[in-house]
């Protein structure tokens, strides 16, 4: 299943997840001034951290959002670099948080676990209930794809509606406990669910509660460097089991800016990585 | 500002939104059979129906995931269906749910009210909060776009998360006051905010309940025909006062099939709209 890959992966290279959220002021000078179509500088952007990065991370994933702002050259960038990725055998995220009735949940499960959008894992929006969820199913039965369902944002708005109390309880806790339920047919090996939770790490507290919650979950955690989370606040969270990945992007991807502008430019980003992966691992012991 | 001119167009043409929601099993034997690529091949069955309904309709709404399921090809047809419906001075509401962080939710803002995917108004999911929303106001304070957030939908499993209880009342009731909230400072003549909301057909009563704690809110109705509400009642929640388009896909756009696969099918869509009009307009007198 690929839940025990993203597992094995996580234990093997450290739980790193690369953000690969590319927005064009971050090419370097020498992709800039290059002769390429838009869609091809983004695509060398990207192709240059994965390979810089491949050994020392989990996984990818991408923020479809910064794609979608480039139009249609953006999101041909966005399928080559998915596309980039499987090929050198790795697990791919897509970041899409899509949420919609069964009908039309049906569609983007055909679009982003089939097609020119393939992707191993992507994020999704509880707040239409079940209908917005269980069309993937079809999906996961075949063990081939995976879901990280939002639990708790990190944003400060998510006090808005998450923050809400429902039966003295935020009502992040009752979507935490429901997309914990969801999961349970879809266990893998490791014990683990193929329908995760995402949980941003700017409130450790909130998290430990949620994790008290959700038994067997395996989370996809935001908020690492830029958005300040430390390897000590996860680790106090993981508690030495690696269930989680825990993306950094801007902190990866924009680390050459000013210091290398060349062809070399990705081995900032690897250095950037292997940083984190030490700061993350010296915690967890 | 935009919500004027929509409100405009419904009282002239009816509240009726048509929504393209193109599926290749839905095109019509002689686009089947052309010699046309398939992003041509959609674009012409779209480009039939706007041409057969433009006089009769108050706007269009696209749902998006039908174009992502079908890879870069749908995104292309995507891309030029919002082009075509606005150069014929058309309205069109992008259904793209999409709810993120700001700095995401920036980039959704510049996607799709610029460049190649340039809507008039865009559907929002509001799980994230404020944060979720505030990004686009760059683009509502010229009075150009308007958004539709998500209040209440009409699918089985809204009762998960919408229906809990926060201090005696729904949660869709917090959300949509909190959402009428926001639109306060964006009204534009007629009354309406360009902040609307979208609340499903399905249950009358609680539509009832949301319209009475949401005053100046035009409002997005999915529902209509294929989910189940009628004219009769729309007419008992709108009570003579059109603040609202309601939204027909299938009864419309599938209309012809298995009547007329030829070059002329859209006018079975056609006659469907007259229909949903007359259904319509009869109740609200």
């Amino acid at each position: 299943m690929i839940i025990d890959r993203l597992y094995q992966e996580a234990v093997k290279k450290g739980p790193i997840c690369v953000g690969l959220d590319t927005r064009l002021e971050y090419l370097p000078e020498y992709i800039k001034q290059a002769n390429l179509k838009l869609e091809e500088k983004i695509f060398e952007f990207n192709r240059k951290i994965i390979d810089a990065t491949l050994d020392d991370v989990a996984c990818y994933k991408l923020q479809i959002a910064c794609y979608e702002a480039l139009g249609l050259a953006g999101l041909i960038a966005y399928a080559k670099t998915l596309k980039y990725i499987r090929k050198n055998g790795k697990i791919v995220i897509a970041d899409i948080k899509r949420g919609d009735i069964s009908s039309t949940a049906e569609l983007y499960a055909e679009a982003h676990f089939s097609g020119d959008f393939e992707a191993d894992f992507i994020t999704v929006n509880p707040y239409l209930g079940r209908d917005a969820i269980k069309p993937y199913f079809k999906y996961l039965n075949r063990g081939e794809k995976g879901l990280f369902v939002l639990m708790r944002t990190s944003n400060p708005g998510s006090e808005d509606f998450q923050d809400l109390i429902v039966e003295d309880e935020p009502l992040y806790l009752h979507v935490a406990r429901k997309i914990k339920e969801w999961g349970q047919e879809f266990k893998g090996e490791a014990g683990y669910s193929l329908i995760g939770g995402v949980v941003g790490l700017t409130y450790p507290q909130e998290f430990m509660e949620i994790k008290n919650n959700t038994a067997d979950t395996f989370y996809l955690i935001p908020g690492y460097g830029a958005q300040g989370g430390t390897g000590q606040d996860l680790a106090r969270i993981l508690q030495d089991e690696i269930c989680a990945v825990v993306n950094s992007s801007r902190g990866i991807i924009t680390a050459h800016q000013g210091v290398d502008e060349s062809e070399n430019f990705a081995q900032v980003s690897r250095e950037q990585v292997l940083k984190m992966k030490e700061d993350i691992l010296q915690w967890l012991k």
